[in-house]
């Protein structure tokens, strides 16, 4: 084996895999403290949480919008992906149904998604390119669903935003409770989209075991950021 | 005028009519802060707003709570009065509709308001007395409507839960933008609410101005109080 004056190229594909394993484990790392806590997590937190330093994780990531486009890519392609699967639904409003039940089940399992899909990102252009053919397909989706008569007419693009918002909204102490609330908020909020009341509505999911007095204020990422650097 | 022998009686009035003057400043502070951010805002972040030391806040308000009670208790008191009204509504379901109107646009314009709702305050007997004459209030509004026969039988207590979450979940980047979802969603579920749907729906209020692209990461109090002390 050829050996560079400078660097033993033994040494130099163990650097090369230390920087991976870095970079990966900051990647795992970020997706963890972002999904618990949403965006706001210090990158001097995820660096220390993936003991390394901070130095090292600028390096691989050297503006936060980098760490969440790797982090967030494989999301926004399961969304895209979910788009495409209820496009080639034959019946539009069930395909509307099934995709808004499952990016919504996304979203309260995961907070950090949710607050990526509705921050722009000028500079990452997969993300935003990823997000476009989503809403793209959605809007299409839509469309077809209101022909088909199944769909209330003055159902609008800009009330996708709305349920995503009103979902990101359910915060429960477990991620189970929350899903479950998830779910029963979707099925209220699809049971008022029908157009037709006559045909029988879905069954509710059981309600969600929330109660004001048991629910703490919603985690901010800051209550629990605050203790740190 | 007597005069005591330690500190002048026009001097101690003089320091009186300043302490309130300090109480009722930070007071007024604290309620623009919370309405804006959320409840996360330090302690230290209102004194400097409000021009005064943090030694004397702490005189004032020992602790955050009792800074809460006495920001949100007029709130608490408007809540109660809103279920009060609807339950003298000779319409059960009339009452329950307004109500809810009522509570979500109040959400709307305050996070603070929200966040406090439904936080525990297990010291603040007030509050806690005045939410749960609301609760048990819209408790006896939902037995009603639902006799009645206008509001679905699987409505749950929980789900007043869920829609005061769900529409806390709604931020936008102007207060308008964010009553004009509040009132659509706030439009949608009291729609699917509804247990006859042979009769006609009110009309939806239009569509909020949200654009994904346009509406950045919910403002998280993390976010204006990072760099606050």
């Amino acid at each position: 084996m050829p050996v560079g004056p400078l660097v033993d190229p033994a040494e130099a594909a163990a650097l090369r895999a230390d920087a991976q394993r870095n970079r990966n484990r900051i990647v795992e790392v970020a997706r963890e403290l972002f999904a618990e806590r949403g965006l706001d997590v210090p990158l001097a937190a995820i660096a220390r949480h993936a003991g390394i330093g901070v130095a090292t994780l600028y390096r691989r990531f050297p503006t936060k919008e980098s760490l969440i486009t790797e982090v967030f890519a494989d999301q926004f392609a399961a969304c895209s992906s979910i788009v495409d699967d209820a496009l080639a639904d034959p019946d539009p409003w069930h395909g509307f149904r099934v995709a808004i039940e499952k990016v919504c089940a996304m979203q309260a399992t995961d907070r950090g998604f949710s607050a990526a899909f509705i921050t722009a990102f000028p500079d990452a252009i997969t993300i935003e390119q990823e997000r476009d053919r989503a809403l793209h397909g959605f809007s299409e989706l839509t469309r077809r669903a209101q022909q088909n008569g199944r769909l209330r007419p003055d159902f609008e693009q800009a009330d996708l935003t709305l349920l995503l918002m009103a979902n990101g909204g359910i915060i429960a102490e477990s991620t189970d409770a929350a899903q479950a609330a998830s779910r029963r908020l979707v099925a209220y909020l699809l049971d008022a989209f029908r157009a037709n009341h006559a045909e029988p509505a879905e069954p509710l999911p059981p309600p969600a075991p929330l109660n004001l007095h048991d629910i703490l204020r919603p985690p901010t990422s800051s209550s629990h950021t605050r203790s740190m650097p």
